[in-house]
């Protein structure tokens, strides 16, 4: 074990000191350095940024704040920045498009940040992707408006905050993967996200996965997992 | 507040020493005196039932196991025994029906002794009831099949476990009340009947009004104050 | 039910993109699209509101700051802000009062708001409602010297915080149905409401049920429910 | 600091290897040894009590189990098993009782084991004790039939499972000390006396304290701090 | 039951429409009417402090912010603003004493403004009452340097965050009743005093009781109504 | 809405009463019906395993005691008991396999129960298998003696109880998608299977799912939606 | 990193197919392989235990049902079952004892079976270690009549259920590492030892640190791991 | 006992009232009196920390606002603020470092301010302190670069939030003093830290200690209770 641990030692990453990025994950993983706002300052927000930005893959910064989304706007003319969704994308090249689709559905308006952040993560990761808003299983004609849409999904990501009864409405009507993503949208015993979270787990449609609270982000790598690989299951 | 509260002293009960018989509550709140098993040892459990059967009214016993309950159908041939809702009922004298309708319905065949508690004592508190199980969100057609009887309904129960989202679908197509009853049916962060509750808590379906995890008992009381309150509502 | 779905598909609603309005559950369930300030922009909120007011149903806005209600009354000179409620009403045409009459009750003084959504609600349902506030358990003569009132009552919305005891004492004096709106007033082990709710679910007073915390509300379309429905029960 | 924990080394107490018997805290906080039973085996609870025995005073065994007790009983003539209060008494003196009385209310017949313990700890710490049981509040008459002998007490303990809701009504009546102790009676979210004691931390009734879930022994131990203490308090 | 309802009703209480002031409580309970400042407006807050200071008793509002205290005190010249305790009080006429002496503990300096509510509120509720500060049970000679006092008292309030250690140590060195007040001084899991809370219910000194977390008002009121009763208990 | 109800109700299901078999769903989603056995009686499972036993596809029963799964295999000679697995198996002819490979790890060897559930799951879902068991994080050679084959999975399936790290290890070394299963190893604050759980959906590792506790089936059922679905997916 | 996973795959470990014996683990971190039998059959235990006493190190297996336990002595003679610590040990050689003492404390007698494992664990790993029991804070003087023996510790376990202040009293009073280890002693709201945990990750007393709940043999292999590093440090 | 008390009440501390100065607690634990400025007022930190620099030792403060932390660095200009740890450091004479060397290793950027709370407090504490951030386990070889490093330490502190895992994975790679701290970073059911402290206590490798979240100060005295007490231990 010594000697595996000494050669992991001489893998290449780069050491900003309070970060240590992972240029190689890219490939290992199929997935750029991404920079997670949260809980960082402005400054290890925009160092990272830049470091990532030094290389030639897309770079995307998720929950970031509307000030520090402009600094790295204006620091880097062609970063955008996608206001509902709290995120920041940096497009190096023109690539192709994995194979397969990703629908977004989402219950209802307030889950739109969580729903855009998938969608923007989805982009940035070649997916292609499609969103049907407002969906919610209290109208179902609203929901099944768009079956059509989402039957031809090659993955769903269902968004719901509430009751989180979504993912279970739609895992009964298609076949394909479900990702659920419970929202923190609701009050009182919503717990922020909790009861959503909890029936999403406790889903009677078999097969459902869910990923954290308001993790539209992870939602949307898993996605990026499943469409990667499919293109080289061999029929 | 002095003279009051000896006022209230007055009021007639009967007293077993371990228990308080509210023969007035009959009159009072529309029930007859319940006897509910669920921490009563078999001894006190009899003795209620036979001072409440000495009435005139029905009796009504909930959470009893099915040794007690044999020997309270030993006692009172006329009393029934039903296995399923872990319930005996004591049906003294033919009485009307209550004016309009429940319709029960219940998401998975594992929640039938709630659906069941539920529809007995709808029965007992001389209510028209009609019960549709095993119609969970994931196979919606199943649900839709009964579509015209649930419309019909003047309250309906929907009872559910695991992620409890049948409510909020029901609360959709129906104008009528819905009383929700969460089921401990699940596993792990099911959290015995928590998940369910939450979740129909949280319904985006407005004025879905829930009961305590696994009441069904509760559920049909709920009912039977809508509809016995119903009737003198003057149109 | 490949079919059905394509149905469903083929009915009407409104699409905002990021809202789908269902003009249509006005019919279907007795309600008028109500718009949920909470976790929307101020331009959703706007939006929304403006739709809906482009039809003549009534409107309603919960849960909406000061700033966007104002919005909304500079817009609509005859919308009204019930600041206590944090809600806009916008009242289209003079409509008939549903038979049967609310009664809501309240334990404290700190309870005000969630009493008052649920009598704004109430009045825009088109429900006769009347209000009697800080009649809270420790002193139970203030509740009583309401008693005749609270008895003529056809249903019984009781609001309470902190141990939220008031709809089990309502629960054995009156046989009306009776709503228990749990309310976030208190502190420490009240958990935001969560003791109140617990307490509220485990009432000894059968046939209480209960809706989320501080959700007038939904308290009030309960009470619509059962209302709208008590007229075309036959007795 | 070091000279007085040299000094505490010198203070007696009986050494049984697996339990130090604390023969001076009799003087000290005015309680005998007591025997908690849970989680001891047979054989440790037995040693305890013999050895508690071979002194002058009281003792009180809590929480055995029948077997356990029997043994006991056989052992020592002079001892009394309460079967409903899970505890056995050895009397070995007759003494006078404390000035002052204790009243004990309990919500329902499935609280009696916990107010049964609290009645035979009173008894054993000299105290006068009176029980008036099933006066939960969904019945207020039953409870204010007692309320002169209530309002009588020095010291009040009020015992309820479910809302828990018992002492905020009784709290408001008398205004003596009020002891609430919440029992695990109950089912679904009263998670097993958890609500009925947010409840009562909850309550409203200002001065109400409390102790654990079905800790009737311990509200008996703050009945004894409370009546032991008043006698020497100059008027 | 009826006629019992009815004489409740026909009690004075002062009806301010949002509040209810129930003058007699004073005499049922031995309370003065206290003004509970959170949740409540500014304008609500001085509205019923004015009521209640226009009778002869005195006032306590608790929980009052710095702004809404000046506002008192600028209308009653006689009025105190207590920072440390966020409490006004206004004391109207010199009263006696009740026999016997409190004594709060507090566990470190950050629990101060808990142990200062139940100062101000013993001394306006006329007990005699002294402190000691910051002598929690990492540090036990702190404690033990004030043990003649402590042990003189006939209460001890011990207030305390974090463990909740100080009941119990407390609890095994004084006779008298001990009253528990957790605090949410603390962080991660102390879950702003939950942990104290736990703590504090499960402790192994027989008979401390306990109320809400940061409730030193309610302490204090429990030891009024030890004391107030002691007087009266004939030795 | 209302047509597309009346169509839902049209289409086909068997109805036992206490369950409704969907026969479609196999068809419309990918699965065969499945009896789930907890909480259903030995003659509920019995009857719904011969009802689905009547049809051509394979039938799994999960949760299913020892006794009820030998009287499944009395009456259906073929039918094959996985008692590790606690899982009936009828496989009723040769199908040919999905194409791509799902890899299960699993961390301890008291896992094994849930990472059977999966294996005999997939199995039955014509998923090819191989299991890697006890490849904890605490030894990472006992992983990474494995890594070519988890290299190769295009699903992984990992299993972990304790503090459910392994998904986050293995989520960093492949690329393909993870389904994470937290099982309710462990105890203490593991609470039945709630630390994995919750370590799970924070994993840093990006687009980890995950499915309830215990629920290899839901695993399995996750890694045929992904697969099935891959086969078409056009690289 | 590819190679260094390869290299990691090249370490020897013995592979009972439900179970991977890291044989190397001893010389890595200083333990012998455990067998935890929580969770395991007997067939299991058996098998993995005859495979680690193949070797020449001590073995040991904690939470052991005593039937279990008996076949191993039955099958090892030199084997040893201790009963209170469910656990059994095979010690193959004398080994000289690691330099520095270790001292257990526990505060009730309930808390035997925990501080017996931690006893026996470090008696296996080759500690000295001596045990005071039943030295709760109720009652401080039965812990400061060890005090000198506890001050000479090097490393201090401390066990406690209940409120769990055990571990701050004793961190006040000495400067080396002190352990903390829950129990699930206790009842209500001990919630089987999280009450007992919390309060212990939140000590006043600076430096404790803490385990799982019941978590003895974690104590003891963190005083093995100081103890045994300890030797090495030059002062 | 008695006596003992009154002995333990000579001791010498500092009292400010509101603070009681314990400089005794240097020589008997090991630690110099430190401010925690959490939940204290401005004015009350000035005053502790003065008091503590009037004497000779080392001053710490933490959790200290970045005002505060100013005014004290006004009044004392050989005062450090450690902006990142939140950190007042009062340094007075040079003096030698304990042997033994600590290494803290943390997952993430985001953990900065819990690792640099650890770092800065070891410092004061006189220990020989090595940091390596941002080695979280989903990307091992970031880890393993610094392996020879961490398994020279003599005390390894893991500080990680999310899923907690980094302690396991270093606790199997190292055979010395593991403490795990949990950080609140995170978000959804990483419960500001509850998730990872979960993790940490259930952790598979044997011996992992764990502090309260974010308790990067109490982790470090833990370091220094190990190193001061190592030197002493004879080998």
């Amino acid at each position: 074990m010594e000697e595996a641990f000494a050669r992991l030692a001489t893998m290449p990453f780069e050491d900003l000191g309070f970060a240590k990025l992972d240029h190689h994950r890219g490939i290992r993983c199929g997935f750029p350095e991404v920079v997670f706002g949260d809980g960082k300052t402005r400054e290890q927000v925009l160092a990272i940024f830049e470091r990532c930005a030094a290389g030639e893959s897309n770079v995307l910064a998720t929950r970031v704040a509307a000030g520090v989304a402009e600094a790295i706007c204006t620091r880097f003319g062609e970063a955008v920045y996608h206001a509902d969704a709290r995120a920041v994308t940096l497009r190096r090249a023109p690539r192709p498009r994995t194979p397969g689709g990703v629908v977004i559905v989402s219950a209802g308006t307030s889950d739109r940040p969580v729903a855009e952040e998938a969608r923007v993560t989805c982009d940035i990761l070649d997916l292609s992707v499609q969103v049907f808003q407002d969906v919610g299983v209290a109208g179902l004609h609203r929901l099944t408006a768009s079956l059509d849409a989402i039957r031809a999904a090659d993955v769903v990501i269902a968004v719901a905050g509430m009751e989180g009864a979504l993912p279970s409405v739609v895992g009964g009507m298609v076949a394909c993967p479900v990702v659920a993503v419970p929202t923190s949208v609701g009050y009182g015993v919503g717990f922020r996200g909790l009861a959503a979270l909890m029936a999403m787990l406790n889903s009677c449609a078999s097969g459902v996965t869910v990923v954290n609270i308001d993790n539209g982000f992870g939602a949307a790598c898993a996605a990026a997992r499943i469409l990667n690989r499919a293109s080289s299951v061999e029929a």
